[in-house]
């Protein structure tokens, strides 16, 4: 029997796990679209054969032929609609961030535990992506020694929205690089440094980052909401014996005009295309098998990302380096022997 | 309602199409798996959860829960089973090659025309490979200015058969290059020639052939069945006024032992994965729609590789070069302008 | 007449300046290789056919026979034969550091200014390597807007020295990236943050710093000493429109055994072979103009460089955030619209 | 005492191997430069301190105080230039190429061959090049196995000639080729194809050539002299282990603009810089010590380039592959296993 999935929010990041559910998900059925705007998430729907659509996100999670739920609606909805997932019995995977606020992680983890099995999964697609993969495999095999450093490049063409700050730089795009490199490493923070240049324009300058690991690495982080040259990712891992470093992935090389040039993309989308499909992947199976994956985020990770991010906002408002104080993690999300264990 | 595929032969060909039937072609369902080998069959239908298995190839393409067929079995198969496909009615994707006789390949092509309608697609995969995608843009959209050469370069690892001769190198190897480049080019060849180097072992050595075009171009072709370092593709398209050449695409590097280096493949399957899905999915489109692929190759194209390749075998064993004697494209094989129109 | 030039230090970095003075500096005459190891002088004297040797460095700065000086013995030596050649009032290119000691910089510079003209060079010869000079003109140019960030990383195969420390490390290798940055960006800094990861063994872990400038702009800078993969500098300037970064440069490509490698060097040598030419060239250039040259170091930039290294030590002791307190720059010092004004 | 040079020909190529002489050859002086344009030569000599100019080349060569030549006059003039230093005793550096004629090589030849000792260099920089001297190293110390191909790309941005034929493609600019991949191989050439796409518009069009050596490898040559995106010389050395590919030699990378490019030069002077200048001194070491150069060029290397031109041209016009006639090596021009023996 197909599986039949739900999609809350209908914007762009739903509309492409929609997509991904009807398209690239054999086993899997896209069972209802939900968006407030009920127009929205028609048209969604009818692009990709959805079977239904609704505009209020409980019910459809409550709903009888809703067998799993992705929420992809806006951030201040990710832990009430995940706690709804927890209500329903139902597995979710939600868009990071869980919640910008460690507090509001606190208590979904909380709410998981109590429900006695892991229901969440947290969208840091970023893990699925193959370049964090053999990176991660050079690690665990031994090439590369014990892990020293990784450093962490984040590059967007530009942030449309005028108010955007460096704080939220912290908060809304260095996410993606706390956690993979938490997983990648395979350890915690201790500490955040932050800093930024000045522009000469009002847009918000780069955020450079600075931290330290339980395990005494250190972590680089620049996100650059501006870099106006293209969208960029890229990320060096540093060990005693040797460094892995991403590549640019591109298919061809033109020649011309006294150059040679490969292309960045303007946006995000083709560059995580491949990690997005493994990932939903992985949550169809676990749907379909109860054990939750061993590359995927849980709510811990999310409570991880999300304190990390409020200790850089301090950092960068103090000019300080700032502990980073966690509770202990709960025996219940102790994973064997995986990735981030 | 799921478009029914049998997928006829169980090898490494055959079970990468039934994967892809069964996991990657939302839309379509993995109806049967045929192999003159039972067991071999049942094996890959197994593995994923296929309808039901057969021995016998013209009997699984008339049957009744059958609607469209992928034939991966052994090369001489291909053209008797395209036949059989166009006596049931029913679309067909062959792996290439159509035939190694051109001969044969105008017979199936006289049997289409006789049908009254397309119905063989062949397998010839690169079409859908990005880079070639991206080649065939710079050329179409005027970057390159008119196209001169294009220079390709096959390599693998090695060639286990220790029977291979230079002449297989071409009839079996190279038609990949023959209608790629024909395809992007969107031209026919005119003459042909061919030479091999001398190797110090009793493996095939590689061959390089030059190639003219209708359009007055040249062609190189290298086809080196033992290159001993890697699975390796390359590609250069050269117009007046640049040049697009393929990359090998690689998600990292290792920086390790006074060397930067990043890997080859040990052979060809995860360098054209996605361009199998994108093929497979292009024939579950004409399955569905009736309408031949605009990038697709057709019998026509069948006939062009296999004369083509005829022709350099004689090339080879002369020392000279020879022309591709070729018949008048039949109207019935005519594309509207579309990319090797 | 040709300028007669005295080499002090027959090491390997003196040994390195008499050959490019013996075989890359027409106009130049190799006249005297002095080193207290009077066997150590001869060696290299007679391999590159000096005209003379000598064991006493200060006397051979007052003979009547040597008109300029490269100083490319022991760090401690450095300063006071700087202030020697003041007092013989002959041009000297002196190995950097000026001195570890930003206080005993202050003396030299007093001194220069009372000798009423800049005769010292320091050996600072990154600045006259290729791939920042194509950064600085970017940056120049407009190319790339505003400059935000400068990435910096230097890393070694390894130290044999087993007492060196990350204190060390800042005072020793760091001060070409200091200088080097502050050249391409034309400007000073305020501020110095340093971090250690932790080794599995004795041998000294990477130094990670982060610098702003005064002009608000932020440097970040990896000193990797035990890199074990390769000698590799790297930088990358970014800015507002776009960002330059630093190739490794090499000549050809191994494929082979499934990878396709660059190769590394094992020191730094050959990397900056043609820096130090161009650099000696241009100290001849001052020693037969008396015009102190664009590009060159002076005293101002020893003093910059074993100020902040100065501080990123007691930064890392701290793990402090520490001001770089400077003096402010004499007008002795002033360039006349020159890179690094 | 230093090596009195003349240079004959005070055209691009001349005034850069005049500014050799005289900036980057210590123990040569630049002792003449001569030109049938007496303000020419005057100009050249003038900028890079020349003891003197001429008019007459003959004259030159017979002056008692020329203790060497180096001729980089109209090519007409290369093979009598080269007799008169013969007859004047006089070790010579003759621009390739020694004559367009095998027959008028054939003269040059037998007249050094009387004169009972090698006087005669030929200009075939490449060999000079580094990537051409790991190619080789590569191939010498068994790294890639027994050779079995060398593809050579040689591209100009464009041939301001409009006369320019595909007839002197293979004779100007095809010789660098033939003679690198001759001595990279160490060996000689058997036979030769050659032909040529169709431009749309009037000029050159690109050639490309096949050539089988006499110890059964192919080499292959595109010689695009409208290349127009840039000066591009590429080459790849394939042996049966692995292969040699030359890199573009860049110092940085830009990214802008939604692309990541590197330059290529207009013209070839900066890419063979260090090249002339390996190959000039390598002629002051002959003219000092008498032992003709291991890695040089000399009339033989003058005479199978000039040959295997000639061939070619008749390859392109008949579209035949031609065979190429060589007289056997007389002893005088064996070498003690050297690169190319
Ligand atoms: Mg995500
Ligand atoms: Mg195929
Ligand atoms: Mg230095
Ligand atoms: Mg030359």
């Amino acid at each position: 029997m197909s599986i039949r999935i739900a999609v809350i929010g209908a914007g762009v990041m739903g509309a492409d796990h929609a997509r991904i559910v009807a398209e690239d998900l054999p086993g899997a059925q896209l069972q209802v679209v939900c968006d407030r705007d009920a127009a929205r998430a028609r048209s969604v729907a009818e692009a990709l054969g959805a079977v239904d659509t609704a505009t209020d996100p409980e019910a459809v999670i409550a709903r009888a032929d809703v067998d799993a739920v992705i929420v992809a609606s806006p951030d201040v909805t990710h832990a009430p609609l995940s706690l709804a997932a927890l209500r329903a019995g139902k597995p979710v995977m939600c868009e990071k961030p869980l919640s910008q606020s460690a507090e509001e992680c606190l208590e979904v983890m909380q709410a998981e535990q109590e429900s006695g099995a892991r229901r969440i999964m947290i969208g840091f697609m970023r893990r699925y992506d193959q370049s964090y993969v053999e990176m991660t495999r050079a690690l665990r095999d031994g090439t590369l020694g014990r892990a020293l450093m990784m450093h962490n490049f984040h590059r967007n063409v530009e942030t449309p929205n005028a108010e955007f700050t460096g704080a939220m730089a912290i908060t809304n795009s260095a996410p993606h690089e706390f956690d993979v490199a938490r997983h990648v490493l395979g350890t915690e923070y201790r500490s955040i440094w932050a800093a930024q240049p000045q522009r000469s324009d009002d847009r918000v300058a780069p955020v450079v980052m600075m931290l330290e690991t339980t395990d005494d690495q250190l972590v680089t982080i620049e996100v650059n909401n501006n870099a106006a040259y293209g969208y960029d990712v890229r990320a060096e891992l540093v060990g005693e014996a040797g460094s892995v470093s991403m590549n640019n992935v591109v298919h061809t090389r033109l020649d011309a005009a006294l150059s040679s040039a490969t292309r960045y993309d303007s946006d995000w989308r083709g560059r995580y295309a491949e990690a997005y499909r493994r990932q939903n992947r992985d949550f169809l199976r676990f749907v379909q098998t109860g054990a939750f994956p061993a590359t995927a985020a849980d709510c811990w990770d999310g409570y991880c990302a999300a304190l990390v991010a409020e200790t850089g906002v301090r950092a960068l408002e103090t000019g300080q380096r700032m502990p980073v104080e966690m509770i202990a993690r709960p025996a219940f999300y102790d994973r064997d022997g995986g990735a981030s264990g």
